[in-house]
């Protein structure tokens, strides 16, 4: 015998019968006043199990009917569906949460434990914006709990993302023992001509490229650390000394992101961690935890994209960046450059 | 002894001796008129090696003012010489040509062998414009070179794509015998609701994915592919019917790119490829390239991305874009839409 329910704007209703046969049992609605209380995407999946059946001014709706009917109620209620029925058929109770659900623990339940993840669900079609990610991970981590962001694709599968704040360090003690030595801006690297310091700086703090015997090429952002430390001092063609302001000032014409790469590396590099270009992986840097010098040096951990405090992150772009650093066997990491630099991961997740 | 050269505008003209000692050992330059010509590169290297001195105006001038000069008075005169560097330091032998450098193979030389490949070099940070590659390609094509590309990144390490045009083909033939179905357009996908015809698209066409027993969701693509070839009409949730036109019109207001994605979805179906979204890796398409029946699938071949004639590639998304689609073990294409659609393959290459 089916249960019946009646729809009321946004919710279904359901007779009495439902609190014991589809709550107490399984978890599904919220019990109030004695009735059941469904959300669309609760009542689509029963009706699809025919466990309930759904009247709307004393017609019957079937599941095609109820289905385009919650479609115009809902914003993105086929993807509400989507990851609803995936997760309930994974064996999770699940629940309405502001983020969309919240997913208790496997063994878990309403009433028995706390649930574990808040899930956001977004198609990759809608850009996500830096703010509201930061905005839903300090209130999830405010409840510690864990934000898992579920993308559905245009072909309606999904994937899990867990996305959290992270903190990173590495073991690199920068000692640069030298007297401040010159090098040139060229277009857009420096050169340091010295090959001792060149050496050194390569040896021993993993900066630049040798391009040859006693010729070191630097980047812009190594550029300019050195700059800021006190370690080289940078020229151009015509023998002029640039400062922090005119080299910085000269790096962001040549790439206009550059202080937000530098701020990046500067947090990176001040952190201990040694970061290199990423640019055979598509991110702005690829960075080393452990460096003892160069001899010994090892695959790097993380890959590190930096973006502005404002940054729209387009799915697709996203999507990419993690299945690239999965199948590297790295962890992606986006730099979220604002007064301060924060870290966040982003990881592809098995729920 | 070194041989004596001088810098006059961007060559070097070396003496006499030059001919027999730097072009006929090792084709280093290009003799005219009883001397020998070196390119501004090919002068860095061999003043590197200390096998010439340069002078200019009376006055020598060694390695560090002579790359100081020189990159004064050519255009990423820096990229150059690290590629030619580069080039000579794995034994091949290198002449100038209009995308950058000329190279002959392995055992080859001018005089003996025709060049093999032209590289054309750039920066990273310098944006491809696809009406360039294409011509570059041609040029490339007519003299029955191959045309690699040589991307140089800010530290200066070298990557290597061969690019060429391709022709994409698989065994996929649709025979789609059923009478034509209604669909229903909510939102941003489509779905289908008789079970029969859901079967059937799924399981010999690889249309869709199930949403549940019964009923397939499609995504714009595959549902205005199926418009087109008259297996399905579509309504929208009010019943009104979609022709072509207001179907592709809704479907590019949810999705900007949607002509050429669909420009290139028809041209891989009507090549008898089967196209699925390549979201999870980062692309319009995954392709396969044999298709007899959905329980034979096994992993596609190809990761297809759309762009209009007129795009811009930034070189890190190029560089990523290949990079992950050799780590799945396929291969990357661009299908470049304009009159017709063209694909381009762009892979890495070990030079």
């Amino acid at each position: 015998m089916r249960l019946s329910g009646k729809l009321n704007g946004n919710i279904i209703i359901i007779e009495k019968h439902g609190i014991e046969e589809l709550y107490n049992t399984s978890f599904y609605g919220r019990p109030r006043d004695g009735t059941l209380e469904l959300s669309l995407a609760e009542g689509a999946y029963l009706l699809y199990l025919e466990k309930i059946t759904v009247w709307f001014e004393g017609e019957e709706l079937d599941f095609k009917l109820f289905f385009t009917k919650a479609s115009s109620l809902v914003k993105n209620f086929e993807l509400l569906y989507i990851v609803y029925k995936d997760l309930r058929e994974r064996g999770y109770y699940v629940q309405p949460s502001v983020t969309g659900f919240r997913v208790y623990p496997r063994g878990g339940h309403p009433g028995k434990t706390p649930a574990e993840f808040f899930v956001l669900i977004t198609s990759e079609r809608i850009p996500l914006l830096l703010p509201d990610l930061k905005m839903h991970i300090e209130t999830v981590d405010n409840l510690k709990k864990r934000l898992v962001l579920a993308i559905v694709d245009e072909e309606s599968d999904i994937t899990f993302y867990e996305v959290k704040k992270t903190v990173l360090s590495g073991t690199c003690e920068l000692k640069l023992d030298c007297s401040i030595s010159r090098a040139s801006l060229l277009e857009d690297r420096v050169i340091v001509w010295d090959s001792q310091v060149s050496n050194l700086l390569h040896n021993h703090g993993f900066f630049g490229k040798p391009m040859d015997e006693g010729h070191l090429q630097l980047s812009l952002v190594e550029s300019c650390y050195l700059l800021d430390t006190g370690v080289l001092e940078i020229v151009k063609r015509d023998n002029k000394r640039l400062d922090f302001e005119s080299f910085s000032g000269a790096a962001s014409r040549i790439e206009s992101d550059f202080m937000i790469k530098y701020r990046a590396y500067e947090k990176l590099r001040n952190s201990g961690l040694v970061p290199k270009t990423g640019f055979k992986f598509g991110t702005h840097f690829r960075v080393y935890r452990k460096f003892e010098g160069i001899s010994g040096i090892s695959h790097s951990d993380y890959l590190v994209h930096a973006v502005q405090h404002d940054h729209i992150f387009s799915l697709q772009q996203l999507s990419r960046a993690v299945r690239l650093a999965n199948s590297v066997r790295k962890e992606m990491i986006y730099a979220a450059v604002d007064q301060q630099v924060d870290f966040l991961f982003i990881g592809r997740m098995r729920l």
